[in-house]
């Protein structure tokens, strides 16, 4: 038996409208026209509080509506959108949040747009609706925001062109947002999805019913609308979700005569389009979706560092692997330019099968990385790092970093793992971003405020990060796990003029013993994995480091020796280090 | 000072055409009805030999026509789509074969479709021109062949649609095929791909001219195909390419009013759209998109494998990184049914920038993997083979091997480099295929007729290589190079009941000293690099290989020793086998 879809939804809700008036004046639109009236539609969950600041503000996609969780009547089969994510203890946890969402301006489903009544004509807009912006929709919904007496969003939250809206939203009101969740967004769509879209409006348009939009007292372009959904449609899907969707067999259908080919697939397109034709106005999707067409931070601003310098509040951005509509070497962009100018960003890239769909559909992890962002704490365990080398423990290290990098200074530390070296550091003054590819980790650094940008070393090295963007990088513990040392190091003394890197003592008396008298690779507690399943790939000695860094040009301003065992501390102090030294700390920086 | 188009090509060329009557029975067709003539308009290059057998045969893609190579008068600006890759001295080389293109069936450019006149009524068939496959294009094509006077194929040769055509010849006509080039293509088309067709052919079919076909004497649905071909564009690029190919700025166009963006995609498209419908017809581009949308081998046959059954051609099949058209992965799926028949196929995966059309653009890669395959010689010079350790003879090495493998087997040679043990073995009544990421070593293969599929071992290991397809792995010197040993190891003896490892030993005295006396890690002729540049990354002794095969219940059915220096024979010859061996050949198999 199927559970009810509202057993665990967020419950009944009640959708809400506010018509605000501007009789002189007019609601001024960025292209320098202006509405009389803007009325908007919205729904909220939980309550608001007395200081006005627990809200979470979400910002709907394309062509949802403000139904984002709850459901209205217990008849009705579907929940709202988001449903999985906001509710009582969920990700947006209403028992903590007041949270709002509005349908956006410019649509059709009780905000104002072109399907709307004129009041100085008493007729809908039609053809005569201006050209609204991301940003007309952002400053609609800061009038609402003003009307229900917030005082401050706890967050702003947007998928989609609700990425887009997002972003708006921490740009133009940089006091009142705090926190700015971007999911499966970018700072403005690649030239290919530009392409889709327009075509989908040219379909509309040369739909012999459109008839220049002012279609209202005749008949819909229902056609044209229909194709343009369907096209947009299969941009939202992966091609590995549409192969195992869509069985191959044709059914009845299957008409050569008039191309049919009879798949499930055509009558799943067919249904799309009939579908998206009764709930939603052509005008409004072309109005929608030029709108989205022309967001484009960096033209607009002169650079995405310079759009996004206002910013005050701390960002995630979250991408999906199979997302070719927002792919996600777009959306780290918005990544990379709030990095260049020392924002506080987290990034991250979830495993999706279903394409840009996904961020509606599979929401556990996205929602357990936006759970964990809203609700930050202070770490309470002292749960060991993720390190290799149990033996060489954290609190040394950390002690030893600490005493090498001074106050004020702002560090990259690669592979951090669960973010406790940055969390150690910021009570000293210093600020970081750790760059780790475990999401478990990610979601630890979250949950305790230290900014992660999610990266495999080995897939992209330290592409994307500016030149000379941080005063030091730590590599503790990884320089022996990385496919190409060599360049990695060269990598890192690009974007830092100086560098920790720790690393196990491959010449250590007792791996050589290993080798030498028992003809095995060593096993230790330094080195505790079989070799053929080790992660460390390139073993290397204290002196092999050494040579590397003399012909390479790269200079050794300190090194420290860090030992457990007492027989490695008298090689040490004979002079013996490359016999001795268990893990070495070594500062280095370029000649 | 631009080169003349001319310069390099083919040469001046004259479209001929030929009419096949069928006054009676007429020219069957896959769906049952007939044709009552079949006129082919097509062009030749080079010289058809007596024996009629140095035949090149080119299948054109989708919309593309005869046109393949030179022009047609010295003031023609355009040369053929292939004249790149056809020529004297080219990849497919006129000063040796007999090259022929046709116009495919259904099509508008000269031979029989929806556009011709059908004698039986003096009018365009239009609508009742009947349903087309990809098989009755090809059966066509056979009828101009044998009018020609061709005995045999030496290849067919075609990319997108146009390998669907050439399987079809392979599969069709076995005999008559010598070797079967496929590129760009697929056994079917994705479930994506197929989404897009869907609503292209909607859009013609909706366009208020379109009239079920029969609009010969009225209007042409000019809109509709304009948007058609407009979408389907978009598929042939990648989203790299679209993002270089197009700035973002918007020109004099930008018309909010008409939702007009103003940027050079948008005329771009616009240009595709109105260039297309000048030369190509509603009806035949209806016709041919769904020939190809009901292209489906395995639906037809049961299975790739059944499809294949027949073919007889060596095969080599092509794919394109950046094709997400005909994505790689796709394409991969024609190489492993011929793999799993045990056929003689080769496939690469080329480097591109350009997606789909990349096969019409960057020929370069394209024409050397075509011209080895079609140019195939016995090896002159005795090159080294590309393993690591050129103290290992490959003459040794390949001795050793070759006694170990009984005559008959079916061999994977993995990291095949050049390919010349399976060249020695062949002449010893073995087969093999060879499996190498590097394009160089591919083409050495190709050029020596060994078959050779590229794949890099730590991406994808040997899935979809099916279980104990092959007698022996040989796995020569690359286990210490790849990411994941153990699970290799476990997949090997999945897809052969017995493999043949070599490596170097890193518990040889030699190695074991470096460490031991210098503190540094090894280099010598065997292991010739840097710690940190080496990509022997999983480094082990004999004993470990040993212990691992014990732990992993892995039999050694032979275990061979392999030294050049006096000291390594004379400590192998104590039995002290770890210090000894330089190098190891292992015969294993499952317990």
């Amino acid at each position: 038996m199927n559970e009810h879809p509202h057993s665990k939804s967020y419950g009944p809700v009640v959708p809400q409208s506010h018509t605000f008036s501007f009789p002189e004046e007019g609601f001024p639109l960025e292209c320098g026209k202006t509405l009389p009236e803007v009325t908007i539609r919205f729904e909220s969950y939980g309550t608001l509080n007395a200081a006005g600041d627990n809200v979470v503000w979400i910002c709907s996609p394309l062509t949802a509506d403000a139904h984002v969780a709850g459901y209205y009547t217990p008849e009705d089969k579907k929940v709202g959108w988001w449903d999985a994510l906001i509710g009582k203890g969920k990700a947006i946890d209403t028992d903590r949040f007041f949270v709002v969402c509005s349908n956006i301006l410019g649509g059709c489903q009780g905000t104002t747009g072109p399907k709307s009544i004129d009041p100085r004509t008493g007729k809908p807009y039609g053809s005569s609706f201006p050209e609204i912006t991301i940003g007309d929709m952002v400053a609609a919904q800061k009038l609402l925001a003003d009307h229900l007496g917030v005082q401050k969003l706890y967050a702003v939250v947007g998928g989609s062109m609700g990425g887009f809206q997002a972003m708006k939203w921490a740009i133009y009101y940089p006091g009142f947002v705090d926190r700015c969740v971007i999911i499966a967004s970018s700072p403005r769509f690649s030239s290919q999805a530009l392409g889709f879209e327009i075509i989908g409006r040219s379909v509309i348009q040369q739909d012999p019913h459109f008839n220049g939009g002012d279609y209202y007292e005749t008949q819909v372009p229902e056609t044209g609308l229909a194709n343009a959904r369907k096209l947009a449609h299969l941009t939202y899907l992966s091609p590995e979700s549409m192969e195992k969707k869509f069985p191959r067999e044709s059914g009845t259908g299957i008409d050569p005569e008039h191309f049919k080919l009879g798949i499930p697939l055509e009558s799943y397109l067919d249904y799309q389009g009939k579908k998206f034709v009764e709930r939603f106005d052509a005008n409004s999707y072309l109005h929608i979706t030029y709108a989205t067409d022309t967001f484009d931070l960096a033209t607009e601003y002169g650079s995405l560092e310079k759009a996004f310098e206002p910013i005050q509040a701390e960002v995630l951005n979250i991408s999906l692997s199979t997302d070719w509509l927002f792919p996600p070497q777009d959306s780290l962009k918005i990544t990379y330019a709030l990095l260049n100018i020392n924002k506080k960003v987290s990034s991250l890239e979830l495993d999706s099968k279903l394409g840009h769909d996904g961020f509606l559909i599979e929401v556990g992890s996205l929602g357990k990385a936006v759970g964990q962002f809203l609700d930050t704490k202070t770490r309470k365990d002292s749960s060991p790092g993720t390190g290799l080398l149990p033996a060489f423990s954290d609190n040394r290290s950390f002690d030893l970093l600490e005493k090498m990098i001074p106050a004020g200074s702002r560090i990259l530390d690669l592979g951090c793992g669960n973010g406790r070296l940055i969390e150690t550091l910021q009570t000293k003054g210093i600020t970081g971003v750790g760059v780790e590819k475990n999401f478990k980790s990610i979601l630890e650094c979250l949950g305790i405020g230290v900014p992660v940008i999610q990266r495999d070393l080995d897939e992209s090295g330290l592409s994307h990060f500016e030149d000379a963007g941080f005063d030091y990088v730590v590599f503790n513990r990884t320089l022996q796990e990385v496919r190409e040392p060599l360049s990695l190091i060269h990598e890192i003394l690009r974007v830092a003029e100086r560098a920790i890197i720790t690393f196990p003592n491959f010449g250590h008396w007792s791996v050589r013993a290993a080798l030498c008298w028992y003809g095995r690779m060593p096993k230790s507690d330094e080195l505790p994995y079989e070799w053929y399943n080790t992660p460390n790939i390139h073993l290397f000695t204290l002196q092999d480091f050494l040579r590397m860094c003399e012909s390479e040009k790269i200079k050794i301003d300190k090194l420290v020796v860090v030992n457990e065992k007492p027989l490695s501390r008298f090689l040490t102090a004979l002079g013996k280090k490359n016999l001795g030294a268990e893990q070495v700390v070594a500062l280095v920086s370029k000649h």
